[in-house]
């Protein structure tokens, strides 16, 4: 089968790889009919971390079971799925309390697995044809048949709720004011969370215009960070009294004055955040970042301003979405007619366009935002 | 009225200032029977803070009701009540919304204010023979009438809710294992607090034998950090597992190998405590600390794992107790006999030996670790 | 000042009364600009209620402060205000934990007191000149100047809250699926704030087709009882599912083919939501119904199917609306324009038109349904 | 294999039957040490249910992995485990969310499943030498290995979790005060929750000394019904309060002067519990109830003081209790000490003395409460 596949710093290939097939009664092989390309699949394609030629990128997977082991009771041939990109058993202590981006059974000596993902355990991702999914019952989504609402469905795997559960994270209640960092795809998709869940007032704060556009077109507040520190721009705006709630849907390569400013997000969360609120982190922080531009930030320590966030009496949650806890819920918003979180995707594409659309997305250039792989076109 | 009354760095005179009197018609004045020295009353009696000569300590304060104003609906003269240390007005947001501690009206310009406390507002502190209580129905907790558990009841004022808070905002659930970080005070009351509300096991974390044998005699499983990494002696004991929760009853001033490493408590929280889990801090925290040893310190900026945290979907959650969110709560199990906080007592005085006591404490010599003052003995 | 006075059954009469004035230090007095007409009002117009004549109606308040008492202070003359229609004091234990509809103080005997009410405290009511507000502190909310969005406003003082609790209560989370019973103004307001939270679908069930139209418009699919079982209309809509969630908006004079059933709602909710699904209750139930049918319905005990609710595993929460708990979160969505509640207001009248307009509301003739009085006017 | 077999109304056999063998990949079969009768069974054993002869009873199940299926990846031959007496996919919905009681695969037509039940599907019970347990790695919680425990570990298949849920259903907070009606086996294991979990007061309800006296030897405050009133009893001794929860460990068959009243707790709770509280409902309440005294009872349908309920802002949630919700949490308290459930155990035995046993139970005679099986013995 053909596959995106990973053959160093700034080196993918569609190559031939052998199809995959069941290995356990509890998989399923589903054929892939989208797939997407995430912002934290550049870090692998950057040579960031420590992912070695060989890898089949691809979590955001969505596709037509081809196949089920027989343990798998509640799918058949021919379903319609969507699969969050973390993989989990769903009988572990974390899986059954609904952290199920924190599996420890399926990547031993780690707490979460994913697909195609450097330290995520041996799962093939899926910008391929066809994707095994273990114990496929668990962590498979039924869709409704046909191919209604694919480019919503696909973005079920990992960004809408990402963005999602960074607003709950956040401790965010309807008639909350927020303030979200970053308006890329998780954070445009935190702004749609947000929105769709009662928000009063939503900040989207970003330096790039187009983004910021689309933050309002879908009901946020645009604050330019080139244009003043953006925590001022926010308490300003607030009578001087804060938000409720922030999302740092940013991360570690934060940026501030052009050059890389790995605390600069939460250091304007806990100013911007008011005494009592909360702060979710959707954004990626890694405990070893060996690109980074000193001894302990290597490490993942950050100066943080835990004096001011002990005065303001602020919560702080982070880490990996929790994907299966929301997809069920965002699906039938997205059905419903609610929801229709498409509005990010940039660029649909053929397989082999892979490598090309992931040097442009890299290099943020001809509009690439997100991109759709249809692997069977 | 006699007072504890702030010289300088290291200098308490008892002396006469004018009584407390009726300034508000909300206000009600307290003939106070019995009041705690805190050990945030030694950072303003170190000089480690802008204090200035004058102000009267105590914000532990329990006696009974002198005076009313003319607005005080709930309460009569010879009510026997207790005060949380912080004041809220009981009409602001955070008032209204449980988050006493970050009353929005009594200290303008800040979120809190207590009594006999730095930047806390104009309230005197009841280390004296009387004290004023603004918004007195709000701030006064009835007790029986009498002087049963007086040793318990002042107890509610401060340190047995912050020590229940700092469990309850790990997210503890009954079952938990815990770890508390420093078994002062507030990390006694943090283990006792884990322990009368369902723990299945309690690590308590310090270097002084004799705290860690109070802490082991009511329940908890010590572990001396001089003897090891502490996160990896949790580790070890469960399995390898760590524990749900853990508590930082240390805060800012927290020393390793003998000399103050302000993150270092942090530190072996985000390792010790399982992926998933959850931190509550009700250790201090400032952000601004002019004694630190580096210029961040100085602003409360520390190196923080926040890479690790995130990896571990670790919530964190801080701040100034809000008393008055539980301690109903607290007498009642204390009036029902359930719990009996006083064990941590260690001494009796009259208000004329505050000073020495304070020496005493100061220096942790002479089994000085919580302090009564019984002002009109 | 003049007032709508209370004469007997169907008989109100605008008189002058002597005026409002402050009587104890936390008191304001507010001059009212606009008072509406609740459903409630009517049980005692009807005379089905133990109100002796002589009380003055109107629970549902807004205006601008004319005068306040020495212990009030957050307000001052001239702010804009808006009051819950229930009392409270803002120190006993149920208003602190939020639960303000529940007040242990302000009406002796019973927990909860309200403005214009019977059994409900001697407050006079605001369909009048000016208003006594108690504790004016902790029960007036404060709006901006200027007449900006009068008729949203005033309905924070108790439908829209009222119908936002009641899905609270129900335990929806956004994605959810909602039941609606009774499509009049507080079941409108459920509908609408399900729809402002994130409701993937919302059912709107009644059989007045000018209300499942207006319940249409805000992006409900609408049932009408009268076409066949509603429970069974949703059901099947749901691929025999069922609802997440389900609120009665109708209370204990539920009808079902023309006559008086009062637990016709509920037995249809048991039964339309899914196992481990919730029911909130804004929909009135009294503990004593003189005019019931049979001896225990007079005494609010009604044939409830249970022994489903066990098997399903069902919560049910009812009970007046904590109104404090939420209006500023909902003033807040009106004033980013979000929320536009006043879709519901159908007439606004001068206070001498009050008398014709319950006439014609209790009739529910000529489109009355929600009544707005300016006293000023 | 021996098993208990239900030959009809009040008669049992011990037979052999064929052995419990793998039928699914993800199924495993378990050599039962210990299962334990429970008073549900006696709903069957009397015939007051649509059971048909052939059933093999046995929903409190413990013993050894003989054999695994091959689906089948956390659980290896040799382990000791206990399993919850309802039986979850694992995947469905209702799993996935922690409804474990509720599950919407395994028995289809009906939300949840357990072993050796009438109408639960068809599952085989334990009181047999052998069990086939389901999904085995989702339904299978591990113990440690050999024998400690073994009285307190089988509890953790329900009575010990239905009462813990019982008192969480309540809304318990630590420090609130508690009404369990009924001191049978669930309603001593909901007292022993509560008091684990840190109540300050608790009444335990029944009419039977030796009960009385062993929930009082727990640290509960005993109210006999035979003596009075007890709602009443209650209230006075909480000085016209009413306490904040309430636990019905009683369900559809409570009694009233010797006669079943199937509604009488129920009304009492309403009654007990102070306004804005809340009750939980472990004790049973069914749909259909052929040996009820009117139609209505017959079909589940009591007379219930909803006006009441409403007027007071009571909570109220019930249902089967989801026990892989709790029972690592109580296994956990059970092995470091801090629970000890095993005290409402009367008597150990063969499997032999099964239908003596039984019989004496259902005749309440010989001190027979909580009988424990040994099939291997």
């Amino acid at each position: 089968m053909k596959a995106v596949v990973y053959k160093g710093p700034y080196k993918l290939a569609v190559e031939n790889v052998s199809r995959s097939k069941i290995q356990h009664p509890n998989d399923a092989i589903v054929k892939i009919t989208t797939t997407a390309i995430c912002g934290s699949d550049l870090h692998m394609y950057e040579g960031r971390t420590a992912a070695q030629p060989g890898i089949v990128f691809g979590h955001e997977n969505l596709g037509v079971i081809e196949e089920i082991g027989p343990g798998v009771s509640s799918l058949k041939v021919g379903d319609r799925v969507v699969m969050p990109f973390n993989i989990g058993c769903g009988h572990c202590r974390n899986c059954v309390e609904g952290h199920t981006g924190f599996c420890m059974n399926v990547n031993p000596g780690f707490a979460g697995g994913a697909y195609g993902y450097v330290a995520m355990g041996p799962y093939m991702g899926g910008q391929a044809e066809y994707l095994r999914v273990p114990y496929a019952d668990f962590n498979a989504l039924k869709l409704p048949d046909g191919n209604s609402f694919e480019k919503d469905f696909v973005l079920l795997s990992d960004i809408f709720p990402t963005g999602w559960q960074g607003v709950m994270q956040s401790g965010f209640k309807p008639g909350d004011t927020v303030a979200v960092f970053g308006a890329g795809p998780v954070g445009l998709m935190a702004v749609y969370s947000a929105k769709l869940c009662g928000a009063s007032k939503i900040y989207s704060v970003d330096r790039v215009k187009a983004r910021l556009d689309k933050a309002k077109s879908i009901g946020a507040i645009p604050v330019n960070f080139d244009e003043g520190d953006p925590a001022k721009q926010i308490i300003d705006h607030t009578d001087g009294e804060g938000v409720d709630r922030g999302v740092d849907a940013v991360g570690y390569q934060a940026t501030s004055n052009g050059k890389e400013v790995p605390n600069t997000v939460l250091m304007s969360l806990v100013k911007a955040v008011r005494p009592t609120g909360g702060i979710g982190i959707p954004g990626l922080y890694v405990p070893s970042d060996p690109g980074a531009s000193d001894d302990e930030a290597k490490l993942g320590m950050l100066r943080f301003p835990i004096g001011k966030l002990f005065e303001k009496g602020i919560t702080m949650s982070g880490g990996q979405c929790n994907v299966k806890r929301y997809n069920r819920y965002l699906r039938d918003l997205i059905i419903s007619g609610v929801a229709k979180p498409s509005f990010v995707v940039s660029h649909e594409i053929k397989i082999e366009d892979a490598p090309e659309a992931y040097q442009k997305f890299d290099k943020r250039i001809d509009g690439y935002t997100k991109v759709l792989i249809h692997p069977q076109m």
